[in-house]
This record gives C-alpha cells, structure tokens and sequence, in this order.
C-alpha cells in the first residue's frame, strides 16, 4: 500500500488523535497548567512509539523537550521537523463561539475548531502522520528524520537554546522542517524562504533639565520635542527610504525571479487598505506593497513620550522627549552593524542645543534560504503535488528567532511550509485548522520526502 | 506731618499688623481651611475699617470678595487697587527651613519668611498701608480708590468675573493698581506693560485603525508618528520662525524705546543656560532672550503620546500619534484668529496617509498698555523716587488672565507694579518678602497717587 493510500484509509481515526491530541490544556504560559505540560508531553511520546518512533523526553527547567526518532540508519542523512505542542491562553472565553470550550474541538463546516488546532499542534500532526504512513506501510524513507517538539514556544523557547548547543553533535540535520506559518490562500501554498531581522533603540532627547513654564520661558529655549521631531522627520526622504548613511549598501535587488513570484500571491492593495481603514497606502518607492512589508528594511517610530499626556493643557516647555524605534532588517544586513550605522547618524544629526542618550536594545539578523535551492524547490514540488496549486516563494516581514538558533547551533536551514490560513485565528478566539490544509499537508510531509531524496547522496 | 514721616514712625506697628494677616492659613484650595478664609476676608474688612475705609465682605460660591472705599468724593475720578488675601497650599512642608511653620512668619536677614509674604499679602499691604499714611496724616488723595481683595486667586478667580459683571457700573476705574508679580531685582524696579496671550489645542493623527505588528505590515503603511514628527518640524524654520502663514501678520515691532528699556534689565545669557543646564540657548534671529521670552509669539509642543510607552520594546506601528500644542501670542495678535491660522495650517500640511483630528482648548488674548502712557510714566516716576533706582518697563511672557477682566468688564487698564523679588520663593517652602521691597512698595504707593495726579482733571 502506499502511504496516501494508508491515510485516506485511516484519516477519520487520525483525526480522532488529533482531538485528543488538542484536548490536552497544554497552555504554557499558565502555572496552573504545568501538569497538563507534562502530561501532554507524555501522550505526545506515547504517540510517537505507537508509530514506530524511538522516543525522549527530556526535562528542563521550564516545560519538556520530546524528541522522536525514526530508526537509525547510518547511511542516511537526517533531517529535523520541528514543533510545538504548548498552546496559547484560551482568554477572552467569551470569544469563543464555534465551540464552547476551546480544548473540547469541534470540527464544523469543513474546520477543525479548538485551542492548537492550527498552532501548532494540527501543523506537527501532519507530519507526524505523514511518517506514520510512511513507515506502517514499509515504504522508503530516505532519511532518518527526527522530529524535536518543545512545549515553550509561546512563552520564547526559553529552553530550546541551551538544548541545542548541548545536543548539537547528536542533532545535526541537512535542514528543519517547520509547519508552524502560514500560507496566503488554499489557494497559494508557499515556502517561506526570508524573515526580516529587527534592531531596537531608544533615543532620549534633553534640553532644559525640568519642565519649564512656557509662558515665563517658551521661546528662550529649544524645545526638545521640536528638534526630536526635526531628526526623525529627516529619517526618511519624500520616497519613503530612510535617510541613514549606508542604511542600504548590504541590502541586494530582489531578482526578476522572486519579484515574479511575489505577484502569484493574493494580495490586493485595494482590500488591505480598507482592512486597515486608511485613506491611502504610503511606503518606499519602486516596491509593491508586498515587497515593502517583507524585503525591504524599515525604520519604525514604535512610541513617542514627552511633557504632559493628560487631560487637557499644561504649558510647558518640556525638559524630555524621546522615541522608541526599531528597525526590520532584510538579508545580508548585519543586526549590529546596522544598529550602529543608524545610533551614530541620530547622533551625529542631533543639534546642540539639546542633549542625547541612546538605549539600545535587543538585536537580531536576519534570515535567508535561497529561494532557488534545490531543497526550496523540493520543498514547492511537493506543496505542488499535495495541493494541485501553482506553489509561490514568500517572505515574511517578521522574524522567527529559532530559524536563527537552528542555524546557529546545528548549521542547518529552516525550510518553513506554513500550513495556517490567514483567518485561522491563531493567539485568537475561534483557531481552526482547515481540514484541507490538515490532509494535504499529511500529503505535502509524504511527498517532500520524495522530493528531497534525491538531495540524499 | 507727611504720609512717608507717619510710614517711618508706624513701621514695626505696621509689620506687626503684617504679621497677624499672615498668620491666617488662608488656603483658597484646601476645603480644611474654608472657615480661616471667612476669617481672612474677615480680619482684612475691619483692618481696612480701621484705616478708614468703607467696607463691604461680599459673598460668593466660593470665598468672599471684600471692597474697601476710601471716603467717597463725587469730584474725584476712581482708581481701583486689585490684590488677593488667599494663599498657595504650603507643602512640602519639609522644605520650610526658614520658619517651621509658614503660618508663624519670622524676620530674618531682611526677609519676612511666610506663606503670602510676597504672594500677595505683603505685596497688597503696602497699597492698605500707603493709604493709611495719606488719611492718617490728612494728606491729599486725589482719587477715590477702591480695593478689590479676592479670596480664589490661586485657584483661578472663579468668582471674580461674575461680580465685576454685577458691580461694573459701581467699580469703574481709570485703572487698576496691581502689585502681584516680580521686579528683576532690587536695583531695577519695573513697570509690566505686556502679557503674552495663550492658545491650546491638540492634534491627533491617525493611520491604520490599530496598532499593527511592525514585522508583518512595516514599510507597507505609513506610521502617523512619522508623519507627525515631519508636520511639527515643519512649523519652524531653522532660525525658530514659525512658519504657519500670517502667523507674524499683526506684530508689531519693538520700538527703540522698548528694546532700550530692556537692556537696563538684570538678564545674563550664560547664567540663565546654566540655570536651565542647556548646553546652548536657541530661539529666533534677531531677538535677545528677554525679547523671545517675552515680546515674541511662540508654538510649543507641549507634549507628545504615542504607540508604545512602556519598559523596553514594542514592535508596532502605531494606530495613532498626538501632539499638545500651544501658542504664546503677543500684543496686537487675537487668539481666536491665530487660533484658526495655526489649525488650518496643521490641517493643510496634513498627508493624505493619515486622517486628522484637531481639539481646540482654551484661548487667551494678550494684552498691553503702551509703554510710553502718561499713567506707565507716572507709575515709573514713584518707581523711581520709592527705590532711588532708574526704573525700567518689562513685558511677562506669561499671561495674567484677570489683566483681561479688568478690561472686558471695566474697561479698565491694569498697572502692574511688582514687587516680588526672583528668589522669593512664591508657591513654594520658604517663601519670602524683602523688607525693603515693603518699605519703597509703601513709598512707591505714596507716591503713585502723587504722580497719578496731573492725570486727574
């Protein structure tokens, strides 16, 4: 039998699993569920053995570590799938109208409704299944796989770092799987090849040192609020670009390739501006929209404090002022190195008559498969397969700090097949999981397999 | 005998008398204190009748007004002398180093510590006592004068502008005598001519309707921070002009007179930076400190909400950006037209990104009395003679709102004549009077009515 054959014939009481699966509280962010923590770890390795998998559990200081392997061949390469089974809080309650209780999953209307259901426990599932039909029928694996399922994602992966590092020789992988994104549409199933890096700062801005009486004072002093509004407004020219010197030198042109599979994918400039109710779009010249909010790097006013913020007026001329920013950064830009480009600019453009402090806060890189990598394109032959859609390359704006743990412990590439629909209501009342997106990506797991294997030697 | 001869012979009996007004807690804002503001009004309304005055205690919703009348003549044209008997809250009460207790004034060092030594009751007891030396010695006043002593000055007059309404016909006056601000120093008497008038509104920019996940939709959207950083650097121009147009239209320019007089005024640069801890002073070309702190107009950011303004980092674009924002105005412009100028600009300079929302608040004409009048070259006569020093005329960049009363509902030019020194301490611990400022104020009353009297025909 073939392993699709197997899953068709089985997929009613794969679904049930999935249900008891998501009927396990596993809300990592709540001490009260420590022990559903451990107790969905636990049916998680139970599962795991019962199709053929070599299972740990390992401890940490925060919520388990399940690792699950397939037999050990050592003429294989290995890949790694990586997971979670902890789940966000259920919170509003109320919410919550497709079913009752967020952990009692109901499947309506084509869905299947609950807490995990698309994050992530329905996404894992699909490969853990794929395996299962996999191996239950005797068919080839080309690799060994070993799938890492951690319960701390939603609360950081604080864990996750350390485990790595001390099982980095054990878990070496030619790349990690990840089902826990999205894909724009049934429609346009994706590879996720790029996620934006982010560096934050704080500039604080001082003139007088207190707030002044602007009736006895205003006009003998600057304002700082005037001259920090004058340094962020020169930020950014009338096209949108930031102004920072070198701000753009390691930043490389999109290629004529990804700039044509960007416009497979659904997005209509029009919808996104009512769905954000503004009058009218705004961003760096030359880039789609889409381009602006994943492959271009941004400098953000992310809050802006100074003087009085009550009710009504308070004549002052204010002694602070200071804004929080932060800037995306795209591939082949350097956290650090950018950080420190942008920090000395604002410096530099800071008049004398007001004094600077700068805070700078967390930094990461940015990421980046080549999106015409043999293991990318794999990766969209098999999406292809499994959906009978024309597959797309995407890149997502945020950023996804274990792709940059995976790379930096174990050297391995993320490939990134999200399988959530945008109105999966992930963090949300009302999580689903399409139960199409749940059958083709048992089907896109078995067939990537294939796909990669001729990577295998 | 002659008034000031009375002066030097009743001085201690004087500053005793002083001493019992002050040693009632006349807090107009503290309801534990509304019976002590019945006293106040009280003691003051048989002080005065001791004197000689016609007394009446009026009561209003809040504390009583007392009006005390020198002996009525027909002939005589009416001056009024405005002062107030409340006083400010005195805490911190730990800052009382001076005197332990502010209602328990002390004389040292040629001081008298206490709350309400300078603000207002020392300041309005040289008028009562000046008064007293021309009727005790049966000298000539040429004026009737009346004395209008409130009880809510430092808690804004709500009372004052109702009761001049009903009492306009009765109170009208060539002028009303105020002595409740500042002298520069003791070598340099003063005559305020000029106020500043105020403008308040508040500007909301908003750009998506929420705030968004800075990775996902930022470089897509325009952020109103920036936005309305841009617009408020905007409205200056790199020599501190506003730029609003017709912002400058009826301003007029200092007279070579009044950029003379100022001169004389005790104002150093560098020590006023050091005093603020600038590190370097700005404001418009062309003008001295005292001038753009006081004889310019000027728009102020007066504080500025935006996005996230907690501990560390939020990775949004911001829903919406705000700006408080008010304008100092200066004689000859109208609040409500500078008002509409400075909004529509605002509006105008708005991109069509983001939408616009402008609250208007309060709005306060300036106001002036012109320098070179026969009754400010009087009161800078008796100035002269009391302190034996050149006097100078100076204009408040503040504004006094009872300065428009006056105005509005008598028709009445108000002479200000302060004798508050800077290191007075008025709404704060240790609050003091110079004993000389007490005896050239009674002097400078004196001899106010003096030279007011060429003016009386």
């Amino acid at each position: 039998m073939k392993p699709l054959e197997y899953f068709k014939k089985n997929r009613e009481r794969m679904l049930e699993e999935l249900m008891e699966f998501l009927r396990i509280p596993s809300v990592s962010a709540q001490p009260e569920h420590k022990e559903d923590m451990q107790r969905c770890a636990k049916w998680l390795s139970n599962h795991c053995k019962a199709i053929g998998l070599n299972v740990e559990i390992h401890q940490t200081k925060g919520h388990p570590i399940v690792l699950a392997r397939t037999p050990h061949s050592a003429s294989k390469r290995s890949y790694m799938v990586y997971g979670h089974y902890d789940v966000q809080p259920v919170e509003p309650l109320e919410g919550w109208t497709k079913t009752k209780n967020p952990f009692e999953p109901v499947v309506k209307e084509g869905n299947i409704y609950g807490r995990g259901t698309s994050d992530d426990k329905g996404q894992l599932f699909t490969h853990l299944k794929a395996i299962e039909c996999i191996l239950k029928t005797g068919s080839e694996l080309p690799f060994n796989v070993v799938f890492l399922m951690e319960g701390e994602e939603e609360i950081g992966s604080g864990s996750l770092s350390q485990f790595l590092e001390e099982h980095a020789a054990d878990l070496r992988s030619e790349a990690v799987v990840i089902s826990d994104t999205g894909m724009p549409a049934i429609t346009c199933p994706a590879v996720t090849y790029a996620l934006r890096g982010v560096l934050a700062f704080e500039v604080f801005l001082t003139g007088p040192d207190r707030d002044l009486h602007s009736g006895i004072h205003g006009g003998g002093v600057q304002n700082p609020a005037h001259a920090l509004c004058s340094m962020i407004s020169s930020l950014h020219d009338s096209q949108g670009r930031v102004t920072v010197p070198g701000f753009y030198d390691e930043v490389e042109p999109l290629s004529p390739y990804e700039r044509e599979q960007f416009k497979k994918l659904p997005h209509n400039d029009e919808s996104y501006k009512e769905s954000l109710k503004l009058k009218k779009l705004f961003g760096e010249e030359g880039y789609t929209t889409v381009e602006r909010r994943s492959c271009r790097p941004t400098l953000e006013i992310n809050g802006l404090t100074c003087g009085y913020q009550g009710t009504g007026s308070k004549t002052i001329v204010p002694s602070v002022a200071s804004a929080k920013i932060t800037c995306r950064i795209v591939p082949h830009q350097k956290a650090d190195v950018i950080m420190d480009r942008v920090c000395k600019h604002i410096e530099n453009i800071c008049p004398p008559t007001v004094s600077i402090r700068i805070v700078r806060g967390h930094a990461g890189d940015p990421y980046i498969v080549e999106p015409d990598s043999p293991k990318v394109q794999a990766a969209l032959r098999a999406l292809g397969r499994a959906f009978e859609q024309e597959p797309t390359i995407m890149r997502e704006g945020g950023s996804i700090p274990i792709t940059m743990e995976f790379k930096r412990k174990l050297g391995a590439e993320a490939l990134l097949i999200g399988l959530s629909l945008p109105d999966d209501n992930a963090h949300s009342p009302n999580e689903k999981f399409s139960l199409e997106c749940f059958d083709n990506g048992v089907a896109t797991s078995v067939y990537l397999w294939e796909e990669l294997s001729p990577l295998s030697s």
